[in-house]
């Protein structure tokens, strides 16, 4: 097994920026991504590829690859600085305003999308940073090594990596669902082929899940016309495994970070405000695949339906703001606003408590508190709150979700699955969920809690080397 | 081959009313699946089983059978009655607010479909109208007869048809687009399981192209857990065929009627309407598959970057007025008329012509005079106005057409493709066609005219009747 490992992501494992003395700070970056791949780089020497975000970054960038702290890790991370115009094509425009919204079903086919030709443009500069993406990783990456690509953002690095550099085992990494055909059509196709023709470069594709590997192959059969056999399709000479390798949460990373003092402080404060009323729990970045709009409306049609529920249980609704240079995005979360604003008029001030921040240990707090916890996503790659949730709550908590996040393959024997569109069952499920007997929902809670940790990150890791490994013979 | 047909479908071959003079009159039904049908049933007795619509129709319901008239042919027809309550419910409620929605990936899914207990009541509705359908058709069919059951309106006919006359052969045809799985699953659970089932009691199912028969199939696997092989699926103890059976159009028949005199003049006001202009036409019902807001805004972006156009080209846009008791349809058909004021404030008060009529000679007149024909639907089963316009054109016209209609399939090799959501590409077919020089133009128009020639109605009929004989074994 190789002992570097060339990650590269659109989002790097650290950013930087300077205090208010003038220093150059690291701080630890954002994203499931970062605790998913710390643990498992303990083990290994890394190189890190990453965007340079903050204007500290694009410093750093010009200085060349610079020694990176996490926890017990040490990595060298590259920056990959573009102006500032490509990357807000590149990745607000292209990648989350096509990608995201294709792969997730988050189109209005009679009125969205409507290309013009600012996203001929911003595939354009996808193309471009994939390209950068691809040199930096192919000057950095030992001989024969590894290279592990992450995400829909740099989805053409495999492709312009094999031509750079034949000798490297490349592996992408795909998090979030892949759309079946019909739907992934509605790109212009010099983006969808490009797309799977970038991807099918790799030596191993990963996937959340069965369901998103088969709707990729689905796709390459039809849009590219390559059929796969046991998951592996035949291109240019070479042979593409597509695997699936779900991720999973540190519950030791988690319980630490729900240890320290700021976690600690948010803890006494929603229990102190919360008094012995049940807690129904949403935590989400403020996104339109979350459906939180449903979820809201579920939860009003509890109090509508069960008058005895009313004063006696809250809604606390932590949202993450999520893209908000992307109009879309902050018309959905306004709308969500108004939506808990709406039911408090309706059922009292503090039926909903909808807090918009960035605040991770408060959520880890929130998760050791709630009665029930709402994970409705309309589609989801995985759902790490599924994860994270139950394996810190402490009531017994009773985990409510899609049955369209990747996370309901393995939980489902201890959740309550709703369909994420069906608000009806939702409401149904919540107050099934409030009603049940103490005693099933401990027990539920115990299974849930070993179903959430059994997957650790750094075997999600392991598990590809081993198939890239495998994949050169 | 049964001498008796017995065809089930909503919209039956005529309708009744009554004369200023107060007699009872009948009228030919709308809708392609009169046409398709009426000269199969020439060499056969047919029987007929549809919804009473019209208050009239109600009274004929509960006359018993009537025989109705259509050209040479004589059939006798039975509708079915309903409250008009429960009919709305079926109709609008559940078959077009909800399956048509669902399969032509009408929805928006971060805020729609929202299902409440009224889509639960239009479901037992649909429960109720299928199995009064099958009742009527088990009564009247003859043993060991044929039922041919048509479309999305009636597609649990055949599970209740089956348990009240297991001698019958069952075909069921699916006219529209059927959705891959993911969307599907949007469905209430109930929803999507028993329309599979309903279909699966049928001994054979039509879809219009391979693509409709296969995502029927994946459906089956996924939601229903049955794995086909060579289209057949195993169920029951029986086996299920899903076979592929092209509508096509009949050109004696459309060439009557652009005979008559009232597509005479409505041919003669439209050419002088015309002058030396060319025209750029679509016929369509004012529907959220059809793609008109961005056939328009496709037509708009060629008068913007071909100046030497403006003038010299008008878009003629003849909408049929549909299903104005729901909501959705209003409102994208107010917007469609907006769009058009908007571009001709910009470009001219004649820069689009947007009729709202029901006027089927008019849509013919106009098929023999347009210069380039626009149908661009999001998703569409078939879609007869790409077969009919060709069928009738007379100045070597250019179909430009989306890859995302049935239609595609076999008038591909003689038309302009295009991803309907890609507006820029379906202008620039639209200006490549206007460039065209005549002698290809023509020579393209000719081939095809034979492609949408080449379906004969009547041989759509008899090869699912062979199908069904087949099933028998």
């Amino acid at each position: 097994m190789a002992n570097v490992l060339a990650l590269a992501s659109n989002r790097g494992p650290v950013t930087f920026e300077i205090t208010p003395e003038g220093e150059r700070r690291q701080r630890r970056g954002a994203g499931g991504l970062v605790t998913a791949v710390s643990g498992a780089l303990r083990e290994r020497e890394g190189l890190w590829i990453a965007s340079a975000i903050s204007d500290e970054d694009r410093i750093v960038a010009a200085e060349g690859p610079v020694t990176a702290v996490l926890g017990e890790t040490r990595l060298t991370v590259r920056l990959v600085s573009v102006p500032e115009k490509t990357y807000a094509a590149y990745y607000d425009g292209f990648s989350n305003r096509i990608l995201w919204f294709v792969h997730h079903y988050l189109w209005d086919p009679p009125r969205t999308p409507r290309f013009t030709e600012a996203d001929d443009e911003a595939w354009g500069a996808y193309q471009e940073v994939n390209r950068r993406f691809a040199e930096a990783t192919a000057e950095a990456a030992p001989p024969s090594g590894v290279a592990l690509i992450q995400d829909y953002h740099l989805a053409l690095v495999p492709r312009y990596l094999r031509a750079l550099r034949p000798d490297l085992a490349i592996g992408h990494f795909w998090h979030i669902p892949f759309a079946q055909p019909d739907y992934l059509g509605l790109l212009a196709d010099e983006w969808s082929s490009g797309l799977l023709e970038g991807m099918l470069a790799a030596d191993v594709l990963g996937f959340q899940t069965a369901r998103w590997a088969d709707n990729f192959l689905s796709c390459t059969r039809s849009i590219a016309g390559l059929r796969a056999r046991n998951r592996t399709i035949a291109v240019d000479g070479r042979r593409v495994r597509a695997g699936v390798y779900p991720v999973g949460v540190n519950p030791g990373h988690l319980a630490e970070i729900a240890a320290e003092p700021a976690a600690g402080a948010a803890r006494k404060e929603l229990k102190s405000w919360l008094g012995d009323r049940r807690m129904v729990l949403r935590v989400d970045r403020a996104e339109l695949s979350k459906n939180i709009l449903r979820g809201l409306r579920a939860y009003e049609l509890v109090l509508e339906r069960r008058p005895d529920l009313r004063g006696r249980i809250v809604h606390l609704v932590l949202l993450q703001p999520s893209r908000r240079s992307v109009p879309e995005y902050r018309e959905y979360t306004d709308a969500c606003i108004a939506e808990a604003g709406r039911i408090n008029e309706r059922f009292g001030p503090e039926a909903v408590r909808l807090e918009l921040a960035d605040d991770f240990p408060r959520s880890l707090a929130a998760y050791s508190l709630y009665d029930v916890l709402v994970v409705n996503p309309v589609f989801d790659g995985m759902n790490l709150v599924a994860r994270e949730g139950p394996s810190l709550n402490k009531r017994g908590g009773v985990l409510v979700l899609s049955r369209n996040a990747g996370a309901a393959v393995e939980l489902a024997p201890a959740a309550l699955l709703v369909n994420p569109v069906d608000v009806e069952k939702t409401a149904r499920a919540i107050s099934d969920a409030l009603d049940m007997p103490l005693e099933d929902r401990r027990e539920r809670a115990r299974r849930l809690r070993r179903l959430a940790r059994g997957r650790d990150p750094s075997r999600w890791i392991d598990a590809q080397l081993r198939d890239l490994e495998r994949s050169r013979g």
